[in-house]
């Protein structure tokens, strides 16, 4: 028996699987919570849009969480033992770029920069790069349309470039002393693989073309002289960052010496090309031509395949079209919801001050009203809008609200506020020509709340399957990883067979019942309605007002 | 000395308060909470929009706080004595009728109706007869466009028709069962007059002006003809109802034997005309002309007196502008607000599920925030719109907020959201040419919470004001019980020299801040576009979404 190993790496925590590559069984979990900050986020109390980790958490955790792991699953299964490990396959989040050294050593684990924000990991949830994101925007416009063809029309702050950028302007001392910069995705295979220059790290197609830029068509990266519009030292940058991307069909490198050692594994297994969490994660959740993967947690993220060989449209609004971003041979498509789960946690912790029995005790509640008997409606823009519309600007509103309205009919409406969104997405990319014959979610929500899926099943009129394994990233990884092996070590030679093998569905799903759908289609057409208003969609007349908002409140210290 | 007793009917309780006539000393006060349904107010679980009152309760509390008000008032002056009592003023909500027999007896004093919802008093905030009032306004739009004119272009569900005829509509047998309706005001003033025929109760203006079509210039009442396009049975009412209603420079009568014995007071003393709690309690505020009176609690109530020699153009939007309703010889005009402190309270106990050291706690903390800087928009709608949208049917909004929206910046929005819609009503007010030059401000929530009377200064840009009583209405009904009185027994022969000589202002005001003043005037700027996009002005595009809700909603139950 052959085994892999999974590592996922969220936005709180990293989680260690060890798979057996027959048959996709899951031995042994082990989760590592991030140290650092604020449930592992480093936070700026006077900046609400920051949000950075420690690269050193990282690094703890993949120590604490294989080793675990790997003692796990020798207690689990007599027949498991460390040496049968055939390789280790990596996502994160993303993107979330790492300022490294020469070295590949990340800053942030030098004593100089260990307390210095700039210096850590920027997160995918940092929005500090908002005006960097519109100014690439808007010169990608003006000098590169092709460039923004391919990631919805909109550079987000989120990404790469935008925060890279943003660095340069407001520390350029950390700036300078980056040799390179490398998304978490790769960074980790690296460390891995013992690569000691960041020229050298194996960079994947998945966080190149979905975040910087990366494609083919133009030879790569974006060339310098783009670049040196936004800043001459981002072209400066770019040479010692990397000139090729690559899909899983690639390794990311062997297992080196030091880390077999300190892992207790096989020096010169396969360590799998990174990839974003989601992306991986659809492959645990059985993506195919026409299944749609929606990863429901504290975001979401939609993800589905279209054969490399096919024509695919420029989608406005979703996030990237990338070949190869997640399986080898197809264009991965990348939509999302910026939060789901946090508006929720959000709801119950900030607003109603409760824990998490209050969630359930909501959830029993809310579970219990018919739709549209709450009156209300809500936008679920919280943290913004990823797709359609591509606004980290944007921000949440709730209407309807009377005298009698409860807490229990706000956390259902900010659950449907979310399915609308979801709904916003199937369309869109059905409407641009890709068919979603199947959904199929995963992701705790998606396993914990029978009351969110039944609604997103009314809300957009699909049956909603459910990934079989409850770590479906990290399922993906191993998966990944088993491709990356080989089937001569006991892998598998591609994702085909691999995914047949070791990934399944849950028999349980939620299907859309008539009467809900009907309300729920009326509420849809009003929901609509308020998004394309405050989404700008259509008249500007009410299209600024959240922005005004933001830009009021970013003065109001100032002012007085 | 001379003293007269206010008697004040609020939403949750009544009470009494005893005035010496020279100074307006308030010797004593007395309260009782309505002991029927929940705080004084049945409800029915089915239907949010019902709110009716047992007017058992009425003349419960009448006896209570009467004769507890006297007895205190002995013991706080040694000069005092009931016999000095020479009148009594009463002020109540509105528009609140009662169905009666032909012996101006409440049917639902009587066994047959007691539990009868119907039968009861039709609280002001009673809601149910929206559709009637939607179709009062078409009709009058189409046949009678002057009724409209005087009462803000829209006819309410909070009022005398709407209400009747709904109760016609649905329960003709209280319909058929009342000889005729009376207002919670003049039923009162009735009561204590020993009036025994309905016909015979002499109607305050006030209440018939606001709420009734009532006008010198179509002689009285809505005619016949009129009444018979909503129903025969309207008309059939009508004959049974008065042909004219008085301002308070007449007396309601004199207090009859019964009730001098139940009261302990001196029989044949003047019961002033009824007027509604605002109006009255801007003679307690001291309103002259270029005075608006503002009284803020649960809702908030508009009130301001233009000289009846005047022209007064018709301000749309605004609750009326009547001959005699505030004070004789002026038009009165009445604007307000449908929740003011409910929203508060709404949020605090529904949302926040907190008590009342939450609103302290939420106070503090919003009180420490600066104008703009929760990036929170609120609508002041939870209750519908009474000025200048006249629209039961609207609803709350809230936007801008993200994952880091707190509680307390939640509350502050919407304390902003109603400083906004005071400012609508101000602005409406003076475009119309009825000048505003100090505002005066009275109530529960004007004299404790100083966080939002600053507020109020800085939206409104104008000094807010205090009346020096904590009890307004209530001395304003004293107020008119002395001028009923006379100065002969020691009252006075006008307002002008019994409000000079009885009411004051506080010498504590708010001034506006100018920094916060100009965050605030960009705040108003969007709650304005908004306001007009919701409230259907302009575009109808979203004008339309809170009462599909709403109409979703209310077919919400009969759909699943």
């Amino acid at each position: 028996m052959a085994y892999t190993i999974g590592l996922d790496y969220g936005t709180n925590s990293v989680r260690s699987i060890v798979v057996r590559c027959s048959d996709g069984r899951e031995l042994a979990t082990s989760v590592f919570d991030y140290p650092s900050g604020e449930a592992g986020i480093l936070l700026d109390p006077t900046d609400h849009n920051l949000a950075r980790q420690h690269p050193g958490d990282y690094i703890q955790g993949l120590e604490a969480t294989v080793t675990e792991a790997l003692s796990l699953a020798r207690s689990a299964d007599a027949d498991f033992s460390a040496d049968k490990v055939i390789g280790i396959g990596v996502d994160t989040t993303g993107s979330s770029p790492i300022p490294v050294d020469e070295n590949n050593v990340a800053l942030a684990t030098q004593p100089a920069w260990r307390e210095i924000l700039a210096a850590q990991c920027w997160l995918w949830k940092d929005h500090t790069s908002a005006e960097e994101a519109a100014a690439i925007t808007e010169l990608a416009r003006r000098h590169r349309p092709q460039y923004l063809a391919k990631c919805g029309g909109t550079y987000s702050s989120e990404w790469f470039w935008s925060k890279i950028w943003h660095c340069l302007k407001v520390a350029p001392e950390v700036f300078s002393a980056a040799f390179s910069w490398v998304e978490l995705c790769d960074w980790i295979p690296s460390l891995l693989a013992g690569v000691d220059d960041p020229r050298q790290v194996k960079r994947g197609v998945c966080a190149a073309g979905h975040k910087a830029f990366y494609a083919e068509d133009w030879g790569g990266l974006p060339d310098a002289d783009f670049l040196s519009l936004l800043d001459p030292g981002l072209a400066d940058l770019a040479g010692r960052l990397y000139r090729e991307a690559h899909d899983a069909s690639e390794k990311a490198g062997e297992l080196c010496a030091e880390w077999a050692k300190r892992l207790g594994l096989p020096a010169g297994i396969a360590i799998a090309i990174g990839e974003f969490d989601v992306h991986y994660g659809a492959i645990g959740a059985c993506v195919e031509e026409g299944t749609l993967v929606k990863v429901i947690g504290t975001s979401t993220c939609d993800c589905g395949v279209v054969k490399a060989d096919k024509e695919v449209a420029d989608i406005p609004g979703i996030c990237g079209i990338v070949k190869g971003a997640i399986l080898p041979g197809y264009y991965g498509i990348e939509a999302g919801q910026s939060a789901v789960g946090d508006i929720f946690a959000w709801f119950v912790n900030r607003v109603c001050k409760g824990n998490a029995d209050t969630h359930a005790a909501l959830t029993a509640e809310a579970g219990s009203l018919k739709p549209g008997e709450s009156g209300l409606l809500a936008l679920d823009w919280n943290n913004g809008n990823r797709t359609i519309l591509v606004d980290p600007l944007l921000s949440g509103l709730l209407l309807g609200q009377t005298l009698h309205t409860s807490q229990a009919e706000i956390y259902r409406a900010l659950i449907e506020a979310t399915a609308f969104g979801a709904r916003m997405i199937l369309e869109r990319i059905e409407e641009y020509g890709v068919p979603v014959r199947r959904v199929v979610c995963a992701g705790g929500i998606a396993e914990k709340n029978p009351m969110l899926m039944q609604i997103y099943a009314d809300v957009t009129g699909r049956e909603m399957r459910l990934s079989a394994s409850s770590q479906t990233c990290a399922l993906g990884s191993a998966v990944s990883a088993a491709v990356a092996a080989g089937s001569d070590k006991g892998g598998y030679d591609d994702f085909l067979s691999a995914q047949k093998a070791m990934t399944r569905l849950k028999d349980v799903s939620y299907k859309p019942e008539p009467g809900s759908r009907a309300v729920y289609d009326e509420l849809f057409s009003l929901y609509r309605k308020v998004h394309d208003a405050f989404g700008g969609i259509g008249s500007e007349e009410l299209g600024h007002v959240m922005k005004d908002l933001l830009r009021i409140k970013t003065s109001a210290r100032d002012i007085l």
